[in-house]
């Protein structure tokens, strides 16, 4: 059959569905009821859908009356002053108001959204489930059953998920014996399938996925599946492995293939796997797959779904700037699963597959082209998912006399959040059931072939952007650590840089490298016999000559148009793009940063030179002020002169580089002091900025040790602004000595100071607790603590302090410690000696203080005597009088606090000197306004970890004694490296004037 | 006849005269002739145009090849790479090329373009204008000449200008005796005109004139004019007063009134004055001659021009923010002049007319005007500009029988400033003669009924512009002298506070009037008797009481909506506003400021208010940062807390408000020390922060002593921020004792210090001296010297070195010095005894390391014993390493400095330690772009003076030791009071996350 003749049937087909369930809708559009109406009205108004969806996710955490009144009114009343009518249908008694009511109607809400999710969910227990399949199969539907349950964020829960999917398996073992098979004779459905058919997520059987360890990954998932496996073989179940985020994908391919191939299963076909056809690489996956199958002659399954996460993949595409992975336009994904439908079908021989869509168009797809091809009905099924569509199962049943339903079960939490998804799913505009039932569009449209559609609908290709001839910024892509090649590129940096370490690093002056004698050996914090450079130091003689080459090479470059400045900046970020892994490589081995904190140091610092380097050229364009004729005046800025770089070594490049970048661009030379302990990442700049061609004398290395020359640097007359950036403690001190004025000086210095933080997250009692407990641990002991951002202090309002706590405690225990070259391990060792005794002196500050909740330290089997492991450390217990509470650790020690609401939360998270980052995660509209206003912090966060700033989005920096000074990485920083200037022109003369174009004539 | 008969005469009448001279075209517009060709192309490109006529005006200051090449080059060739052909026109050898070539190019532009000039006048001293005359009458044209000038700047140049009209006139009568009367019997012209014909522009005669000082000036003209008339009288002369820029214009009216009826002329008749039909008040000027006429029972003479300053007046008017005096469309002049004609011509039995236009349309409406009312023809003439519109002379002397033509005469140097008027006049779109012999325009056209063209050609009125329900910024308008209101409403407001001097001032802490027993008396500099107030000093006590205060009002206050604070400040200006002269009188008399300077500093208070109320708005929109889908950034910025605002007396309302309408308006609180220099003034802030709404304790008054409570204020750990201005002495020692952490703080204090300056004026050799000398007086002297910004150094270029400095210092004796309540005067006493000790040791020094060149005093007359007065000084052979050129001497000392060259004058103006004020004379394009480069000071003006930055246009500070931070009235100023913040949303929960509309969707 040719495929116009394959389309004509398909449209027959399809339109002899439409037919067989005319008149029919799911119970979802049935506007007689209240789900209807709401869904109705969120289709209408897509604030209040946003509004709906954000409510129902928060609703099984109100777990008393005012808590949920008060949401209610938050989320729908305080804009508009009055609950919407809609939320009001099916309340009894039309009269009631003020509190009372308030409370009658809050509880007529939850129960109809309860009973909402209900519709979708088969039951809240085992013996629920089993009651509703029951029912099912006497209905003629088969089932696949799939365990809601939050998110896995620690080992013990991992644990208790499997041990939950053992005993479901168990139940549904125990039940089968009374179910009759389906159509057919023998003692399976249909003739050929498991009566009991159960889907799970491989997530939830490991805390400590991730893509960067791909193999620990694997392993992990597979350690506790397999006995589910096994389990289900014993039983003659099938077992499918659901797909779930793309970061997972591989992964999840790769623990199918083990699975299948176990020597325990591998003779037992009852083994499938999901594919997502909106992916653009399922073709090549299912390709993959049907191939394995044949090399390894082990027949398989792949149930086929169009993918549920296409929000989500789009946004972290977006936010990591990658390309976006799934298809844009929706008739793309319609395409691509009737192609890759397709050849599945045409390898029935090996592959099993399912159809699973509501999409009238698709399923008439399937069927004609199983047909076509004579694909037998015992190769493929249909599946839809319970309490949605009832119109597609019922034809299908008529039609094809094999549906299975995917039935979630579980309790309410996990619960609401599947309802989400699949309000989503019916409410949006391409919802084929929503065209279909809900806007009634032309059949001959939604039977349409989806390739046509996807071609008209595609969108016009964008013009190009431009600004002064750049493109406008974006921050540098994160790393997509799914892709193998990212993998494989750390290890071969490391070993790379490994080859070539202990070389001697000189100082860099007016273009020339200068050796000292005095050098400092920087070493592995992981191995500290392991030398990564010895680095000579600048003495006070050498900070004159470099002040020397600075004074005379500024000139010339503040001559230079900014544009050419700006151009060689984006010459070096080019530079650092090219080499961002062996820069990155570097910082694994002087300064233990993990994988991708390293690469997004280094990210961090091109986007600190791309964003500067064009804020620089939108600061060169004088603003004309006023717009009276007979004048012209503009504003603009230019350099201040000389600058001192004191940077830190924690974020070793980027923060190096920002400043200095800064420095450049606007105009000014630079002598540039990184830290000790990263003097060899620090070196880096020399090679970037000598490459991309910025001028000798303009960029200075001076390392050097701070007793001897820092005080001299900033005391020089020459200088005219120090950016500093390290410890409130020495940032004050430069302050201090820099406002005095020099003999010789003929300015007032200017410090841009960012020191430290003592940051605190709030936990709101109606928090989100799957993604707080992993941002909290992440912001908390990433990097090892050692970020002026870090989290140190978590409050958490009493009511949720037991769960939350409770989860982030067995969520720290779960974190792999060891090298941070080792992509497995979530925390390396701290920085240096005198770091780790530091903190492990504040580890017994904590102790007398309050109840070590958390003293986890690196493995036994780790040589920790030449490196400079100190425990993970959570402490409970702590009020803000405690020094634990106050005080800058710089190390991977948190403190819980318990506050008896939100209010004391915030009045906490105010109590100390600092004001650097927050982070607040609430479902309370109010409270999160609250926080807007009242959390006194530079950066603050909501719903997510308060570190990790991207230049730009997040431009970085805080006040009270975490700052002086503009943020980085925003719009107001550059002015602080340059003088305003306003040069205002009388163009009249002889009483005659030129007109401007934007003056204010006549 | 009615008006549509007589509008269908006229247009007849048009025609026959365009018939008349068919095919005769003005000399200019011939393109056989370099003239014609330039004009031509200059009619065709604005750019050049403008090129073309500031080079014309720049020639005669080309006294050498060099300098006359290089001015060539910088306005011609520097854009373009070559000549423009069409000035290349003329030049023999088509061959030459190179230096010599440009040499020989350059001799033969300037040749082309004295030419050029001399076509418009009618010779460069008496024997040629003589000369010319006499050819002129042969050809049936009587004349009234008119003497070129440079503007008069000071009483020597007047005495001159007196002295080079007496000898004219002289001349002229010498001559007459030869011209046979014109037209007619008997002596006369025409049977009724002298022969002898002048033109005197009243501000030749006197340097001192202006709208202020209204009687003195009118005084002031009229004691040289008077003699210039008798003479007139003594030959039978017509004298004829002409109208100059409007500012002048009531001065004119009021010394043509006294001349005509004083007592030794009232009996003669032929004194005349001009009015312009292009000006508003036109209507009224001429109904108000007549009847004063009549009145008097005096027969005058008007000649209507229709008026040749209109880009002049509408460019000042918008600069100071006036109505448009003139009117906006030409063809609404042109009916005013016929509206005007008809009148005089209505009066012709007491009121002689001179129809002064080119217009064929005016020309024919007089004449059937005057036809139609039966007015003989010895009651009206015709003039037409010597040089100009051939044409319409010929067809004149034809259809009138009686032309008289307008003959400018003198040297080149003011002639080609009239050469430029002229070239304007005929470029110009709107111009008739362009229209009717370049353009070609039809005759219907150019002889329509003029109101009729207006009414089509009027603009559609503008929408009323609005910016978050508020207007854009605009400045106050400067207060305008001209209006007799305005004149008056001074003395009266003096007087008023005067009658309450004596009072004593609270101190104003959380909303409450505090009394302290510590007073300190401000006192009247030009009388020490007079006490303006008794102030109470806070002491450390008090100081502790406004901080508590503070603090307590500012957390709430920092709550308030942005809008509303800004409200708050608008309603403040609102109120200043209302009481601007009462506020401006206060500062004549506590710190002697005159009227004008007094009335700038309310508006400049104003100002701040406005434009920060305004910038609040938009720094109050959060900046949405990146454009990731699924997270919101905000950069916001939030108060600082607490700032202490310690303000000088200089401007003593507008930089306190500046100061406390900033921090008040961004959030904060504020202490304010005024100077006790002016305490009075600074109570004003009270009543209008208080009246508008500034809520109890955000804005506390505490004047003090600054040895009491100065480091105290500072030093306290609750001031967040410090807003300074005065000394770099108290501003660096504010800044060094800030900058220590004290106990208790939490945060780094910000300092704005706005400081000293040591400011030049540069006067490169091609500067337009006319505008240099006028605005060097200004800037050195005006409020005595006692402004920051205010010019203490000239460096004048040693080629225009004698010329400048001759003018300079004749034109500061002519100064008058004074108590600064009598608009007469331009410098009154400095501000108190220790400031007057101070200078008079800086004139010493002055007088050691250089010449002093003027030493002007008060005069013998006034009471200097119980003033502040030192003398006006100026010194010369002043170089870099004097003191005299380094140190702010804060009074009316101006040193001169002799530069070899620009480089040097730039060299020598960047070198002091201060970087706040200059100012470039120079028309050369080169040097003026050189110096935008170069000249490093924060606020840097070219061809005017650099005083009197005006809020936004000039948003103003320095760098190096004049300032910290942000220009005051600029975008970056208000930032310095707040802590910027960044609030991060992760919009996105369970998957989804709501679309904005900035986002970057796929």
């Amino acid at each position: 059959m040719d495929t116009s003749q394959l389309d004509a049937a398909i449209k027959a087909r399809g339109k002899e569905f439409f037919t067989s369930i005319a008149g029919e809708a799911p119970s979802i559009f049935n506007k007689g009821w209240w789900t209807g109406k709401v869904m109705d009205w969120a289709m209408k108004n897509e604030d209040f859908k946003v509004k709906l969806f954000r409510f129902v996710d928060v609703l099984p955490y109100l777990d008393n009356g005012d808590s949920l009144s008060r949401h209610i009114d938050e989320y729908f009343v305080d804009d508009c002053g009055e609950l919407p009518p809609v939320m009001k249908f099916g309340i009894k008694s039309a009269g009631i108001a003020g509190k009372i009511g308030g409370k009658i109607m809050a509880k007529s809400i939850r129960a109809n959204i309860e009973k909402m999710a209900r519709q979708f969910i088969v039951g809240q227990n085992t013996k629920e489930a089993v009651h509703s399949i029951d029912k099912l199969r006497k209905d003629g539907f088969a089932f696949v059953l799939d365990v809601l349950g939050e998110a896995t964020v620690s080992e013990a829960e991992a644990d208790a998920r499997l041990e939950e999917h053992m005993e479901l398996l168990q139940a549904l073992g125990n039940a089968q014996s009374k179910w009759k098979p389906l159509g057919g004779n023998g003692e399976m459905d249909w003739g050929h399938a498991p009566k009991i058919n159960l889907a799970v997520k491989p997530s939830a059987f490991y805390s400590q996925a991730k893509p960067r360890d791909f193999e620990g990954s694997v392993q992990g998932i597979l350690d506790r599946l397999l006995p589910v496996a096994k389990k289900a073989r014993e039983l003659g179940a099938f077992l499918c492995i659901d797909m779930e985020q793309l970061d997972l994908k591989d992964i999840t391919i790769e623990l199918y293939k083990r699975l299948r191939s176990h020597p325990d299963l591998a003779d037992y076909p009852h083994l499938g796997i999901v594919l997502q056809a909106y992916l653009r690489e399922t073709d090549a996956d299912a390709k993959g797959l049907v191939e394995w199958a044949r090399e390894k002659n082990l027949p398989i399954s792949i149930r086929l779904v169009k993918g549920a996460y296409w929000d989500y993949e789009t946004v972290k595409a977006k936010q990591n700037g990658w390309e976006i992975p799934v298809y844009t336009v929706k008739a793309e994904s319609d395409a691509a699963y009737e192609r890759v439908a397709g050849y599945i079908l045409q390898n029935a021989d090996i592959c099993h597959f399912a159809c699973a869509s509501h999409n009238i168009r698709t399923i008439s797809a399937v069927q004609e082209t199983a047909l076509s091809l004579g694909v037998p009905e015992s190769a493929y099924e249909f599946q839809v998912l319970y309490g949605m569509a009832e119109p597609v199962r019922k034809g299908l049943l008529n039609v094809a006399g094999r549906v299975r339903l995917y039935c979630p079960y579980g309790d309410l939490v996990p619960g609401m959040a599947y309802l989400v998804r699949r309000l989503l799913e019916n409410t949006a505009n391409e919802s084929f059931l929503r065209q279909s039932f809900a806007d009634e569009s032309d059949h001959d449209r939604l039977l349409e072939k989806p390739v046509t559609t996807a071609q008209r609908e595609a969108p016009a290709p964008e013009p190009a952007p431009s600004c002064e001839g750049v493109g406008p910024f974006r921050n540098d892509p994160a790393i997509d650590f799914t892709i193998e090649e990212a993998r494989r590129a750390f290890p071969e940096a490391i070993a790379a840089r490994r080859a070539s370490l202990g070389r001697t690093y000189p100082l860099f002056i007016g273009g020339k490298d200068i050796e000292t004698d005095d050098r400092i050996p920087s070493t592995n914090p992981a191995n500290l016999n392991e030398v990564v450079g010895e680095v000579c130091q600048a003495g006070t003689a050498e900070i004159d000559q470099a002040i020397a080459a600075a004074v005379t090479a500024q000139k010339e470059w503040a001559r230079r148009p900014a544009k050419e400045r700006a151009e060689i900046i984006m010459r070096a970020a080019e530079i650092a793009k090219e080499r961002i892994i062996d820069l990155a490589a570097i910082q694994v081995l002087e300064v233990g940063k993990q994988w991708d904190q390293a690469h997004a140091d280094v990210g961090e610092a091109i986007d600190f030179m791309e964003y500067y380097a064009r804020d620089m050229l939108r600061l060169d364009n004088p603003r004309r002020m006023g717009r009276a004729p007979g004048e012209i005046n503009h504003y603009m800025y230019q350099p201040k002169g000389v600058a001192a770089v004191i940077a830190p070594w924690n974020f070793p490049l980027a923060i190096s580089v920002g400043m200095c970048s800064a420095a450049i661009v606007t105009g000014n030379a630079v002598l540039y002091k990184p830290s000790s302990l990263s003097s060899v990442i620090g070196y880096g700049l020399v090679e970037l900025f000598k490459e991309a061609g910025v001028p000798d004398g303009v960029f200075n290395y001076v390392p050097g040790r701070s007793s001897v020359m820092g005080d001299y640097l900033v005391n020089r007359p020459e200088i005219g602004v120090i950016a500093f950036t390290g410890s409130m403690e020495v940032g004050t001190h430069i302050i201090e000595t820099a406002a005095k004025i020099q003999p010789g000086q003929d300015h007032v210095k200017r410090v841009i100071a960012e020191m430290g933080g003592k940051n605190a997250l709030i936990i709101d009692d109606d928090a989100e607790l799957d993604e707080a407990v992993v941002h909290t641990l992440y912001a908390a002991f990433g990097f090892q603590g050692q970020k002026c951002s870090a989290c140190s202090r978590v409050i958490v309002v009493d009511a949720i302090y037991d769960r939350f706590v409770d989860r982030l405690v067995e969520g720290a225990r779960s974190l792999k410690i060891g090298p941070s070259e080792d992509p497995g391990n979530n925390m390396g060792p701290v920085v240096d000696v005198s770091q780790q005794k530091k903190i492990k002196e504040y580890v017994e500050i904590a102790r007398k203080e309050g109840t070590i909740l958390v003293e986890h330290t690196a493995p036994a089997a780790l040589d920790t005597d030449n490196a400079c492991y100190v425990p993970m450390t959570i402490v409970g217990g702590i009020t803000p009088e405690h020094r634990i509470a106050q005080e800058e650790i710089f190390g991977p020690v948190l403190a819980v606090m318990r506050a008896k609401n939100f209010d004391q939360a915030i009045e906490w998270a105010n109590s100390t000197r600092y004001a650097l980052t927050g982070g607040v995660f609430s479902r309370s509209p109010r409270h999160l306004e609250q926080a807007r206003r009242e959390f006194n912090v530079g950066n603050l966060y909501l719903n997510r970890n308060n570190v990790g700033a991207l230049v730009e989005r997040q431009a970085f920096g805080g006040f009270k004694l975490s700052g002086v000074g503009s943020k980085t990485g925003g719009p107001d920083y550059l002015i602080q490296y340059m003088d305003p200037k306003v040069v205002t022109e009388n163009t009249m003369r002889r009483g005659f004037t030129p007109i401007a174009e934007d003056d204010e004539w006549v």
